[in-house]
């Protein structure tokens, strides 16, 4: 199972507590020297929106690059996706959501102008040569709207797949998937989109089921998941809860299963008490409390 | 699945604070109220090795039983049991642990020891009329001795078999466990044990893999999961990590999944706020920070 390494971005993207540029290099160094092979390092959004990554092009231009490591950007419009290509990434991320309410508020649009936006930008990110990935925000369920119907998640698939990426994640935004919804829905999109495009879940831990819906994603035959290191990065929506599933979590659950992703456990739950000093307070990480087993 | 709850017990015996009679008289009511079918009330062992449950007499005389509910007592020797039966419990759990130097530590003697005196706590409380559950410790790995093989685990599986009590229960004691774990070890164990002898999971969410496990032991065939409300109850050997899977978490699970426990999520976050605030700590529970989905 692939890690996609998204605590600089994803991560950091909701703290008060702003890193400084240099540990925000650090952290994607940390990501690396782990064993991640993917990173989203930044988003390429306008500052204003998203002040904690105001400093994007500085951090992917001091960002030591490692062979073999694909280095990703978030870009929601065509500005955002010059910005990354001249900041030199590898991969960009796009995103649509699901449900029209949700979709409207965080980017104000209905969702199928948003496949529309995003189908433009898959063609040109291709054209510059990138790899691209399109992530369907709230797949399981919205805050707004509630369940979103199977139906429906199929007819975004379908627009999504149209602009033909190279890989379609669906995201548990907040946190709500259980096993059998990943099993229907991570199975439908895999079923749409076919053996060329590749296949992608974002889950959060706010219900506590996101290394559950990990064994599901296995099961279903997903090739990759997002994970961020400490579980850095809350879920808007529950203020109080965890937000992203923590790599070391993942790390633990996959490599007493043997499973490979390539991580090394005790790397990354160093690096998450690093990150816990970093931003001032304690992460959700279970891994970095418990340690892993049997001990060292 | 069937849900046994034991934060009336397990989930009080290592808190620093410790509930009035009146306040746990009430959480065995709360849980009662929230659908359980099953409740560990209480342990009958010296009070000054759980001073916590130093009032288990008072506790039983003072519940409210209602008819189809179980109420049940940890017992560890003669002199428990004896107590345990004037008391009124309708179910004795004994206890064994299955790596020698863990058991040691915890009752005073060798594993094979331990089931020799489980044996005959088993033939009495059964003449006595008890429902009668054996709960094998650190199945999954042990503090002190690290893996604890499955062909260990068979061996302890047997001899507990061979006093047959009613179920038979594998806990995860310090909360290792992966889903694959479950399969091989909850499938020997059912496998060993026969359709005569009831089959039981305790679960830990130390390491964040007890929902995972949870499914896994659904899938297996497992029939009783035990649960704690608020996840109250920690882990004794990783101080500031999380310990019993929260009772709210797995309800949140099934019922999303379609699967029926007969629990009350709503009445179930309602408990673990109230029980926080008793304990005056903020308990591991996610749905008591996150709330269940689609929102009431």
């Amino acid at each position: 199972m692939q890690i996609l390494e998204v605590a600089p971005r994803d991560g950091l993207q909701n703290e008060s507590t702003q890193l400084s540029t240099d540990d925000k290099v650090e952290l994607v160094a940390r990501a690396v020297s782990a064993g991640a092979r993917r990173v989203e390092v930044t988003s390429f959004v306008h500052p204003k929106a998203v002040p904690q990554l105001a400093d994007a092009e500085d951090v992917m231009a001091r960002v030591e690059r490692v062979e073999g490591v694909r280095y990703a950007g978030l870009v929601m419009n065509e500005r955002g996706l010059d910005r990354a290509v001249a900041a030199g990434v590898d991969e960009v991320d796009i995103v649509v959501v699901a449900s029209d309410t949700f979709c409207q508020r965080n980017q104000n649009m209905t969702t199928w102008q948003a496949c529309d936006v995003a189908a433009g930008l898959v063609s040109r990110a291709r054209d510059a040569g990138l790899f691209t990935t399109v992530t369907i925000g709230a797949s399981f369920g919205c805050p707004f709207e509630g369940d979103v119907p199977v139906a429906r998640l199929r007819e975004v698939v379908l627009r999504v797949v149209d602009a033909r990426p190279d890989e379609l994640a669906l995201a548990d935004t907040i946190g709500v998937a259980v096993p059998s919804d990943i099993i229907d829905r991570a199975g439908c999109a895999i079923e749409v989109a076919g053996p060329q495009i590749g296949s992608r879940l974002h889950l959060h831990d706010t219900r506590n089921t996101a290394i559950a819906n990990a064994v599901a994603a296995l099961e279903v035959g997903v090739e990759t998941l997002d994970a961020s290191i400490g579980g850095a990065g809350g879920c808007p929506f529950a203020p109080n809860a965890t937000g992203n599933v923590a790599t070391e979590d993942l790390a633990y659950l996959f490599g007493r299963m043997g499973v490979d992703t390539g991580l090394d456990l005790d790397s990354l739950i160093d690096s998450a008490v690093w990150l816990e000093e970093r931003l001032g307070k304690e992460l959700p990480s279970a891994l970095a409390r418990a340690g892993g087993f049997p001990p060292a």
